[in-house]
């Protein structure tokens, strides 16, 4: 091992932490692992799949390590750093990988003190599948990963940092964490609330129609099997920003809602087609 | 052949007009298709192709055949059929392929004279991608196909209508045109108006934002792409069930809206959680 950590604690091995777990394991990045979490029994499990190294339920020994990911639903991360914070040790590097990043990285440079060094990361890997039952050592290979510096970050902690998520073969992109939280309102956080709502909207009308859904109606909301644990964090943490967007979103339903009640045949082309164009882009 | 008709005439031959083509030839279930459609170049292609037998653009000879099939996008079949009564003969099976029945129903029934059989069909096996390009002869395998009978609908040509689809795979199934129509506003048509409206909301806010997308967008809005054509007639046709089940969706958004306005963590847990479970009932 020449680059990377010696020992790295993964606070919360799910699809997320195990993944990172595997790719840092794979390309020789780190001597060892250790898992941490509150049910020891899965992390027997993780622990026999060869997921982490070794595993712990104590908050002491997960401090020990040079690099801390933290990779818990986002609500549990004051918390988890607030037991951390008398064991750390100076130079000791954390970092999240949090779908909202404004009001983490905030509340971390509040809490942490100076030589603990924080850098807020999120890679775009997530998945309708939880747990570490589905993590695989590649799942970062071209995966985005922003990075939000402050301008209180340590440059060699950023580094560091940076490196390690491309020696795992991801695409990293700096921003601020405000306008990371703007940009995925609109393009994660917004879809995956409208998707809770359509699939809510069929409970309430009748649930049995739902066995007619073709692949279009299935793939529109995969998402909606996402977990309440880690949106629910994720919607209270960037409550603002999906607002916004919700809005504008509310004024495309009421336009396309007035357009079909004047049965205007072009209209209604338009506003297909303005979403084809859009799209088509990302393919 | 034993079963199915000498003759079929696919009036419109993209992605559904294609398949079925090539699922009765592949059957064996007709000796001859023509195609019909008002771009000449296109059908020579569907023919080079050998997903058609011959072409024409003249509406008497597509009149000809023992059974029409209607593939063009629904807002056309009214012109189509008034433009067929004069040659048809008697006997002549015609079946549509539209994602909404009830007007379309009431339409030919009050349009077409006795002895010619109309049996209105939706089979469940759309896709973004359109054209006859991407026809394959098993895409109505395992699909689902509601089929629509009325009081007035003749017996003999129902049941040689559904063995039809039968014999290329389809699951056939029976309801009135009045609950197909309620059905496919839930699980379809409001899906794909949803999804049009989330692609204009990245438009209207920032259409650069969408190059961060993850799978989860692109998944939850894959429907976006599909054809202005097909959709702004089903939208139109069907505006009143899609109204009663976007109040419905409204009212879900308000509800998380309040939610997350109240920080009620439970309440976001309970309102995602009830989606996760009905989500995962068609997996």
């Amino acid at each position: 091992m020449e680059d990377g950590f010696k020992v790295v604690s993964i606070i919360g091995v799910g699809l997320i932490g195990g993944s990172l777990a595997l790719a840092l394991k794979q390309r020789n990045l780190t001597n060892k692992i250790i898992g941490y979490g509150r049910n020891e029994e899965r992390l027997k499990e993780a622990l026999k799949l060869g997921i982490i190294d070794s595993y712990t339920t104590e908050i002491r020994e997960a401090s020990q390590a040079e690099l801390i990911v933290l990779a818990t639903p986002t609500s549990v991360f004051e918390r988890i750093i607030n037991e951390m914070l008398q064991f750390l040790k100076n130079g000791t590097i954390i970092i999240d990988v949090g779908s909202v990043k404004e009001s983490i990285v905030n509340t971390f440079e509040r809490i942490l003190p100076k030589g603990i060094l924080f850098v807020g990361t999120h890679p775009i890997a997530g998945s309708d599948k939880t747990g570490f039952e589905n993590a695989k050592g590649d799942l970062f290979k071209n995966a985005r990963v922003i990075i939000t510096p402050t301008e209180n970050t340590d440059k060699t902690a950023l580094e560091k940092v940076s490196k390690l998520w491309q020696q795992i073969g991801a695409q990293v992109e700096f921003m601020t964490a405000e306008f990371h939280d703007k940009i995925y309102a609109l393009v994660s956080h917004l879809p995956h609330l409208i998707s809770f709502c359509m699939v809510n909207t069929v409970a309430d009308i009748n649930k049995n129609f739902i066995k007619y859904a073709g692949t279009g109606f299935k793939d529109s909301t995969r998402i909606a099997k996402s977990s309440a644990e880690v949106w629910r964090d994720i919607f209270i943490m960037n409550d603002k920003n999906i607002f916004q967007c919700l809005e504008v979103f509310t004024e495309n339903l009421e336009r396309i809602k007035k357009i079909l009640s004047q049965k205007d045949l072009e209209g209604v082309n338009q506003f297909i087609e303005k979403a084809n164009k859009l799209r088509q882009e990302i393919d």
